[in-house]
């Protein structure tokens, strides 16, 4: 009989915490560990296995597998590839660079993967995430929406830490999310923001004596806030992981929660297949399952475009490893 | 008002993920992370603390300190200092220069919380792990039974993993531990091994067509287990931390548990607080309770004696850099 | 040393609820249940006390107790008292006779807690829970904020799950709840409901082909399900008892969660210490710790005024049982 | 796509609770609620649905509904029926009227199941437990091991509490169990009981001070604390429903975990498909994988064979119903 099963494909810093995770949640039967360097998944693997013989641990069967094992598997996470790492310098990271590389990584899973399966929901979190989910949704025939990307879920997580923060409450009673694309060009949607109802023009009168929320200054703290972490400990994977958890978990218990996450556009905002990028969309076991398009204020619209724009730049990149780039 | 508050001291591979398991327990109101690298302590709280922000989340306050913030810690997980990790050559790790290096390190840890604190339970994950227990017992007049280590905790979990897996049941199923040093000369107790309640003898026959459950060749599989992990990703951290955080648990809910874990012996099996190893104790709020002396069979003792004479060489390499040792 | 401790005073239909939730958090230590029939709490307490043997379950400290037992609990939750029960013609249970009753079980709750302890957070559950939290709070001298009810959490949670079965969303996606009286006179704050940052006026766009939003429509959804549920069941527990635990939780570990709860206002829209109903409140580790008035819409103001007036009315059946009234 | 689905038949005091501890355990996609009242199941889905809508709780879809809903069920758990309750004058509930009407209920229920589905784990906890689960085993055709019952899970438990309690321990410590009936004529397994390793000759010496494990009064406490439940709060619950949650878990996970449960005996200690009655057995997603045949004491056999001599008993009454009784 049919069991839960995941399959999280490579295990570097993002991919192990994902695996980590994913023996905490008491949700999978199987799960099975893919990475180029066999070693390194067998390590995670069975390092994972012997935690399963302590008290409160749920007996999963982690082993270490490749492609055909995710034949059966209900949700693949994909964080294979190299990520974004503190440089020597502190420079921002060369992106261009990761996109021609992790334009190859993805197609190579996509590859592996669609030999076995094209019914398991794909949740990707390698880096660039929008041009790795427009190429893994576009190029491989894969059922619509089952495909998806944890997007600005991650950077959602830090707005919402920020706001919360400043008005020293559980960041679970703020609603908010960022657009766009997962990276720099992420814009925080203000004008839907809200503490329970109290929305941007009224947190200052309620919360007095706290920090103004300037849409420019806050913006600003949630980027600086995730390159804090990077800089502070030479990547960032905690938040993450769980975002795709989450996620993971909303798919295999069909939730139908609302999360931002990446996708290709359908002529929501003018896009007609030509970008994806990260909206409030709901997550159910067939993947996304309805992308809902918010109305957006003049400025954000405007952020809206610049990041669209700035994610098509990325995916041209690459494009050139396919080389049908002009 | 008093809440639940865990110290971790040392964010590298091992401590990153007790911090890790430590946010998702849904047991701590406040987190403090403590490394002599600030910023890495400073990016781990940070990453964590933006996952606080996604659903299913407890609100934690997690935050990079020092010393001071140990005052009014519940507890303190230590896992700090180099750990062993894989050597170019595969070769065994200079445990020596571990023990001299950490003898050092656990010395300025204790010196750290002492001035702030002498109520939190101090768990140690650091290796040489007995002989670094027997330091922070023995030359900082600590309450007794406040300080202990996992010990064999994680050994014993492999045990039951290697026993489960022949037979293809639960771990939880079995009941088993390793005494004596954490480390290779730690042993498996088969004499009271059993699987609710079938025994060594019966094992071989309830379960037919496994492998026969020799004691030397399970104990060896005990160890080659350990190693895989470590020459397969390059370190072990997920057994380890997942079991500190069970004995966290235990000692903050005052669930007096039994687990193998290390502290000095007063006087069993013929030690008079000349050796720190790991025995079955009773773990509650007041850290370790009761250590239960377990009679032990013929071949058991002398791997016993073996391994607390092995500790006690280990003891004296840490004491040299103390200056003491003649 | 401390542990963390909750007493349940009271364990009929909804202590009992209350108390197996508690049981499954693993936040617990200590768990007192008290109730006037004595064997009915040693029952209780003695069937949990057997669960605590199986996997997976936290070794709880659980047992019968009396008023003294409050004396070093953190949390303290009464359910005590006759509740609102389907009625053999299903008419409107009559709330001036609990008044009555349970007016006289709260003072006596109080008075044997307040024998014990003046620092516990006290939450009630208690039934017409508004005007037993106003007597609890105003009549023993007990510290501001650390006394409220669970008040309209429920209600709330009700009209999130009308409105997200409606859209077939998680309710979780939902941010919403309704203010005034936990009872009939509730009233959901349309004009603060939003899906995601998608508010009132956009939810019929967004999700097309469902049941227009409109107010009074959902209104009555909302109490038609509560009464759905006592006239199937005989009574309500379910989701109050879980509603407690999540208040508890978000004490324990000073978690600043803004939940609708029951307090006295104090200035808030004009009411001073006149009568307790719901608004959103933050909790923490000292209870209620600032009521954040949100502004409401003219039909919302003229439903709260309503709403408080009816507490009032009902206030004051209860305050004849101890003869004030005129 | 194939969700995690569970159906609860009778909610009843057992039923509701197992209900409760469903809806927590973070595995189910969907559970559906059957009883002959279907305004109770109604209720207790409704109620338990409103709970969803809280933090920290999974989204799942709570219904009532009718056997056709468990058409593709994965795990299906019985309470169906009246339970053995308090009696006005304290007396031993009379089992054989409990037998005869239950006898109808669970081939009602198996009548039902059957016409929509072969496939499911059903999981009994309806009394008298062995007769129910001997009837549903041997009369539908049913796939073999498919069909178990709670059996001696919780006198197991009790078993453990009662010892752990004894020690001041944790009775996660503990490995346990009873065998036979589940009522009055299950005997602890003394001749296997242990403590980490501690055997039954060695407790006393190690815990001093304490009770001696005595067996004759130590299966008496066992009786008594079940009584103790039965007359302090009328019925018993909450430690049945956490082993039905354990079990199901066991299967819906394959976890393969060795539980003390109810199944027909093919040949062990002597019985030919003739009585069923709890002995060890691995649990997984085929549901009782194998039973293990432990070697008891001759104490212990005796009791065994009055255990099944009793059990079968219950059976003719049971049977009389059908009316192929002699």
């Amino acid at each position: 009989m049919k069991t839960n099963k995941l399959a999280v494909i490579g295990v570097g810093h993002v991919g192990s915490y994902v695996l980590a995770d994913a023996m905490k949640i008491g949700l999978f039967s199987e799960i099975v560990v893919i990475d180029k360097d066999k070693d390194i998944a067998f390590g995670e693997a069975l390092d994972q296995a012997h935690a399963t013989a302590l008290p409160y641990m749920t007996n999963i069967d982690v082993y270490a597998g490749d492609y055909a094992d995710c034949a059966d598997a209900d949700v693949i996470i994909c964080a294979a590839g190299p990520s974004i790492i503190k440089t020597e310098d502190n420079e921002t990271p060369d992106r261009a660079m990761l996109a021609m590389e992790n334009g190859k990584v993805v197609r190579e899973v996509m590859e592996g993967i669609t030999e076995y399966t094209k019914e398991a929901i794909i949740i990707f979190i390698t880096n660039p995430l929008d041009t790795v989910v427009y190429i893994a949704e576009n190029e491989f025939n894969y059922p619509r929406g089952h495909i998806f990307g944890t997007g600005t879920m991650l950077d959602s997580a830090r707005l919402r830490h920020v706001v919360a923060n400043n008005y020293n409450i559980d960041p679970k009673s703020v609603t908010g999310y960022m657009m766009g694309e997962h990276g720099l060009t992420a814009f925080p949607v203000f004008s839907r923001l809200n503490v329970q109802g109290f929305g941007e023009e009224e947190l200052d009168s309620i919360f007095v004596g706290k920090e103004p929320l300037d849409r420019e200054k806050f913006g600003q703290k949630v980027v600086k806030s995730a390159y804090d972490v990077l800089n502070g400990k030479g990547w960032t994977n905690a938040g993450v992981a769980q975002s795709a958890i989450t996620l993971t978990k909303a798919v295999l218990l069909n939730e139908k929660s609302v999360h931002p996450v990446s996708t290709t556009l359908q002529g929501q905002y003018g896009y007609h297949g030509d970008v994806a990028l990260s909206m409030p969309c709901i997550i159910g076991r067939n993947g996304v399952e309805k992308q809902l398009e918010i109305e957006l204020d003049e400025r954000e619209l405007e952020l809206l475009h610049k990041s669209a724009k700035y994610i098509q730049e990325t995916m041209k990149v690459a494009e050139t490893g396919k080389g049908y780039i002009k």
